[in-house]
């Protein structure tokens, strides 16, 4: 693996989007519907562009008190005026800033559906590809996601996690379960990464051997030692020889 | 005068919009912040592009249980940000249906702002021209905003009412006072509507003639006469000799 | 049959309140979270109490957009909190009118998951309960809700429709499908409503004859026809020698 | 001064309100409108039980993007209603957990504009009122609030902050201000609420000495570092003398 992509969830005012904005080359910001709004979109693109960042759309089910974790039962229609409602949002944002819409990356709950429900995905897929044909999908790898961007001739970057458990089906264990985080310091989720970046395959829970091979890597911004996990894996990788660019720019 | 436009309300889950549809040139879509929502914004873009209707943004201050009709306290800045972010989102349900976004005019409260003061109207143009800078601004005649599209290189259409009484400075009589309402049959407001237009002058509640001089026409959609009252004002104005057109097309 | 109840779903800001009240024993007022707020619903409740209305919570998800007409997936601990907490918001306003809550009855996509969701049901019903013991819980007769109210030793008021068409078991004909409103007059629907309430029974589409027997029939406020309808059948049940009185006084 | 409480604000899902509990004796709990929500409130209101900590409500504006720090321009009936609704809906909560309500304290843009509009104060005082006439209303010292609930028979809580700075006039210097927060380290802050409860006199940011009297002191739970500088002041106090204890059990 030559490239790789770093990602990170921002303009949802939780954690510090500032101390976390140096350690990524992509972000996926919410649209103002679980969280966020138009200032905050606003801010969050223009740091984001003025520190040549690429910026993504991070559209979630219209529940704030949820925070987009919560899914509200629609119809694929609406699946898909929903997300094409929050990238035209965010869109007119990040034009404004000079640059290009990079991505659309689903939120919580959404990203969920989408994950496993074929005619959720491609709802989403359909409201991408419309609103433009050279946007890149974000999602978990060989998902219902993945197959629907393949059908719509989307880009897809897969998601990898190297702080969060995996199950042997290559789902996440939900942040509830007591594994649902990795175990070991800063150190040990950067060699972690560097594995999953490198072969694509990582030890889920219970210790058997999986397949995630990704292109873009989660990074959390919402913890207090964010920044220092952050810099911990960019810098292991950089050492692996993996060059950290955003998606658009290789994929 | 040889055009005007007629527009209305569409969008905002009150009256009956297909009923209205067929009696205007140019609607104006709430975008989900004081009322409506993706799927109807959809809905109801596609249904005026099809039946060739001139499609406008209508933002609002974000409040749903007011309607929009309060004022939140926002600087300029972030009414910039609130107009952007309903602009594009219902920008892309526009091109979406085959159409390119015509105006916009502010809704509620943020209208009433926006025609007295000048650095909240001047925030609105300036994101309307971000948008787009051929894009039509509506609001008051002869009021900040009016000016602020001026300082913006954007065309403006006043909108005027015929239904509706005004004060002597030009300002509409307030809903909740009693002479609010213009008295008289259909037939007595489109006799009205044909004075406003032709001569841009009409008397207000205290019998003094006012300037009143507008491009556009707002019909009620939300009322149970309203589709009558909007035949009987077409009627009156073509046969008056006034083409109804979308602004789009002539201003 | 003695007695019966007729209910109106109000305060939703659709249809004409004002019109539908003198023909009803109760309503059941939107609590803010689907529709309605704070103000619409001191209004709502200050009116009802002045007419000699009974008033009932009708708490519903929290999805303006939606209208509540669509399920958030909420755990049963997330119900309970729902509605308590919009039974605790509308109660204090119908103590400062100076009565007292007379009953419960869930809205839209919340009533339908009442209806066979039993873990749901039971959340909503210890919610009444924790209100008050003494409220009413009003629902689909010989659901899940009548089985949860049973359970938490609360009153129970089956809910009947005159003016919907029902489907061999019992469910409402959902209002997408074309045979889901029943045809015919006032008069006709006002003798549906008389057979409702004297047998128990009713006609489903399928002509199949169903038992439906419940406590109060639900009114309807949205429509133009309403206040008219809404006479017809309460003069065709007084009639027939059935007492409307509010369900408090009698059930 | 014999007795003194310090309140902080919770369920507004920012900070750690598990770690700044145990530092408190009153807390001010988000009521779902300008943030939290149901589940938030039950758990937050649990949790304070079990504590010993009693238990106030937060009423603030309905506008989630803006947390409440934006003023929506209603009339006193609306503030009367929207902070009735959330009194309610938090009430209940309260008494499921075994609990009484101790307090009402306004939030954000509404407990600025109680600081200084009569009417709006007056509005406010009436919800408190209206919900129990023994509430314990908390806000800014020498304020229109303060008069408004001694018109209202209510008992007053002056609120006053040991790390912010305070204007001649005695109002808090915004937080956009350079010198919005008091310089100093943890023990300096401290030194500063021990002057402020035993004198009720303060040093404004200009240096001039300023009455500051108040019953409880707000501590912010929002910051890394808050459970730390909770600890230094609750020590200095109790070392001064000062017993720290719910108001309701003092006032």
């Amino acid at each position: 693996v030559r490239y790789f992509d770093l990602n990170c969830d921002l303009g949802e005012e939780r954690g510090d989007d500032a101390a976390v904005l140096p350690h990524v080359t992509s972000i996926n910001v919410a649209c103002g519907q679980h969280a966020g709004g138009p200032s905050v979109m606003r801010a969050t693109v223009q740091a984001a562009v003025a520190a040549g960042v690429a910026v993504g759309a991070h559209p979630g089910f219209a529940d704030r008190e949820g925070f987009g974790r919560r899914a509200l039962s629609l119809d694929p229609g609406a699946i898909f005026d929903l997300c094409l409602y929050q990238i035209g949002a965010l869109a007119i944002f990040v034009r404004e800033a000079g640059a290009r819409l990079q991505h659309v990356k689903p939120h919580g709950a959404l990203y969920h559906l989408a994950a496993s429900d074929l005619a959720a995905a491609a709802a989403i897929a359909r409201a991408v590809r419309e609103a433009r044909a050279d946007l890149i999908l974000v999602g978990p790898p060989a998902s219902a996601l993945t197959r629907a961007a393949a059908a719509e001739g989307l880009r897809f970057a897969g998601e990898i996690f190297a702080d969060r458990s995996y199950d042997d089906s290559g789902q996440l264990v939900p942040r509830s379960d007591p594994g649902a985080m990795v175990a070991g310091d800063d150190g040990a989720v950067a060699a972690r990464a560097v594995q999953l970046v490198q072969t694509g395959q990582v030890a889920a829970l219970s210790g058997a051997i999986i397949d995630r091979r990704g292109q873009t890597l989660c990074l959390h911004g919402d913890e207090p030692g964010a920044p220092a996990r952050a810099r911990a894996i960019r810098a292991a990788l950089t050492l692996a020889g993996v060059q950290l660019r955003p998606l658009g720019s290789w994929l």
